[in-house]
């Protein structure tokens, strides 16, 4: 219940000069309607919110949410919630389109340490199906900056390596904002995103400047584009998932 | 160990048209100096890393860190890592000043209902100690939307109310970039905010207008100013606070 | 006639460490397509290009282009390309809406002074119908900073005073991005505004904070709006027009 | 003089919600202090104001203002103010310093036309001395769209072609806000730059990428810098400049 307020006020303006500004009072920045929505948090802040669509967890069959890169059943093992990378089964996908959203998800790369630089425990988060964030095992391992865990993929370098070591879960929170276009097909807005790995910020608000590309220059590649799924990533490691939850904005 | 590679090829550009770009190579996109910075996270995305700064813990002195409003002891209660506001003894501020940083806060509003709107569990995060996140135990409270919990004080409702029960533990996990300023005083570019509130996002890279104003329009206070400390604020209620940690980006 | 080129070249790669970048060739940045649509410009930077909407000419019918407020017949006195404010017959407004434009506008107030501040030579340009430009006869005439000719009124004052004297033409080039809008009815990205007054920049890409308000805060009337008339302002002051002309962005 | 007012009024505000916000008042959202400067604008838009510097004038020596490109007397043809490349001499550059600024400049390729592409009447200008806007005959001559004239050389297609024949004076009207600076040496934000070619809108405050690269990424180049001189280009073609005017935001 919100107050009932009895104001009964003289704002007073000496009669100098018009340039005074009158004073004002604090209800007049007050804005009341509409309402804030509630949102239930989750216990901790990994946990789902109540308005969260929960794509991988216990709870879930796999293939409520997921098809393979062409539609059909995603081929990765599914076990008690994880979802695990099987090599060459390809790419996992939502049903499902986003367009902005905050992001949560927990991968954990190999415990047995196989492969170095881009071929330890490589995967990938798509965003809206086309822009990458990198998921990799950096924990005593180099390459790239740009291609590091928390990477945009061949754009940002993550700000640190906030990597745990193989076999550990690890968490990104993801806060995307989709482009928008122009009439001609270019970006009016670009794809912005924030990333924090572990706890800790690893891209701040980026511009992403293209689709993720391996080999060439992102700008040259945009296209005008929609909603879009998620898409992980089979890279060939057994990089595994769990506790994918995400909120459109 | 990064991998020694012996390349050797050929770049055929047909002899068409110029406007065929020659292809590129996948190395030609790849940065690898500087080496990006490692840091240790911590165990949760809610303990600190090891780059961060404790501001608030169980492990050290409450005045280590922080002053009261005028330099002195601070007069809040601390026991234990946990700090309650003791009403009347007035803000506490950090001995630092920081310009951008992440921040990591945990509040608790007083278990114990008294008031309503504003005057239910009010205190306060002023970052550089100008610009206010509002704390508000919002549970099953009803302000005013731009004065809520997790509100830029008076200039942005948050996207959601996340609150939770009176008595029981809150986070805030805040991205903060300090503004620049122009040689004439005004802005160059806004102080930006993000803010997660247990696990939700409810600011995202906010543009601040300007200095937190209880009565009046912010862009008319605006003033050059460098780094500057975190205030917490008295307004009356015994909110208490714990681990505080910041790392400055 | 594009040069044909026989590229025939090797990268060679030393065979030491993978972070040395291969070579690049100058083509691999050269973007051929789609080919610049050509436009004609005009004699002088004042004259319509081809590509422009001529929206007030001596050689086009007043009623052509313009209605009054109420989409009747518009009361201004025109003669020979000129339009002047009748006081008392309203606003006149385009018939035709726009979103993204570069605008050119004459205006010129009256010879003859008559009032001060805000009652001197007084109009205005308010694009898509709600963010006013401000006409104003500022040449030796003091007024509140952010309500002279060239602010965005009560919004941002120019950055500097470029009037010309009562009774001289003064040009207007301004530069317009329409906001875009979130789901919920909020700004997704707020209007921007270039103002260059006779030549001198007086704003520099400022964002809009919401419609123009004579009194209150911006922030708190936005609603979401697609394209939108330029609407000339009637404040009693016969201030007159010439040589409009817009070009849709 | 300003109207003296003696504002003596009543704010009723109802018993009713406190959601209500009380009226203002039209002068809360009025700004007096501190004046705003005034400038004399030139007589047309191409004039030089008077807060300009004249870099390239009638009136002016050529060596008052410029230098060759190692700081000796500069090699190109100077006469009555207009300066032509001679090729071979290199670039000239001007002996002050700028960062943020509005320019004008006025260009003009050789009547006789040779070459074609990027041979044909090229210079460019580059803007703190490392980002260029191209200067080209493209008067019915085509290249690589993000080399034309009034371009951001490699980095931004000009929205259209607008050049005038050769022999004929051309304008470029440009808007710089250099960039600031992270305490890592990377972009806090990039370069803008707003380009108007004869009139006709071509960049519209678009982000820099990087230091201008005839071969390879902008963005790999990126090393602060602080304030910057203009350069003109010697790129074999003897185009010729004129009414060069600067004023520094």
């Amino acid at each position: 219940m919100r107050k009932l307020v009895s104001l009964f006020f003289i704002v007073l303006c000496v009669t100098a000069f018009a340039q005074e500004r009158p004073n004002m009072v604090p209800e007049m920045t007050e804005i009341w309607d509409p309402e804030v929505s509630v949102v239930d948090p989750g216990e901790t802040p990994m946990d789902a919110p109540s308005d969260a669509i929960v794509l991988l967890g216990a709870d879930k069959a796999f293939d409520n949410e997921w098809t393979n890169g062409n539609g059909g059943e995603p081929g990765w093992n599914f076990d008690n919630g994880v979802a695990t990378v099987k090599s060459g089964t390809g790419t996992i996908k939502t049903k499902r389109e986003f367009k902005d959203f905050q992001l949560h998800v927990e991968w954990r790369s190999p415990e047995e340490v196989v492969g170095e630089s881009q071929g330890r425990g490589n995967s990938g988060i798509f965003l809206q199906g086309i822009y990458e964030v990198q998921v990799l095992d950096n924990y005593n391992n180099r390459t790239y900056r740009n291609g590091q865990a928390g990477s945009v993929y061949k754009q940002h370098a993550p700000l640190v390596n906030a990597c745990k070591a193989p076999g550990v879960w690890q968490t990104y929170d993801i806060i995307y904002t989709a482009p928008r276009f122009k009439a001609d097909g270019t970006y009016f807005t670009h794809p912005r995103v924030t990333v924090i790995h572990n706890g800790v910020l690893v891209q701040n608000n980026v511009e992403v400047r293209g689709p993720t590309e391996y080999i060439g220059i992102p700008e040259y590649s945009v296209k005008p584009h929609g909603d879009g799924p998620l898409i992980l990533q089979d890279h060939g490691n057994p990089v595994s998932f769990r506790n994918i939850w995400i909120r459109e904005l």
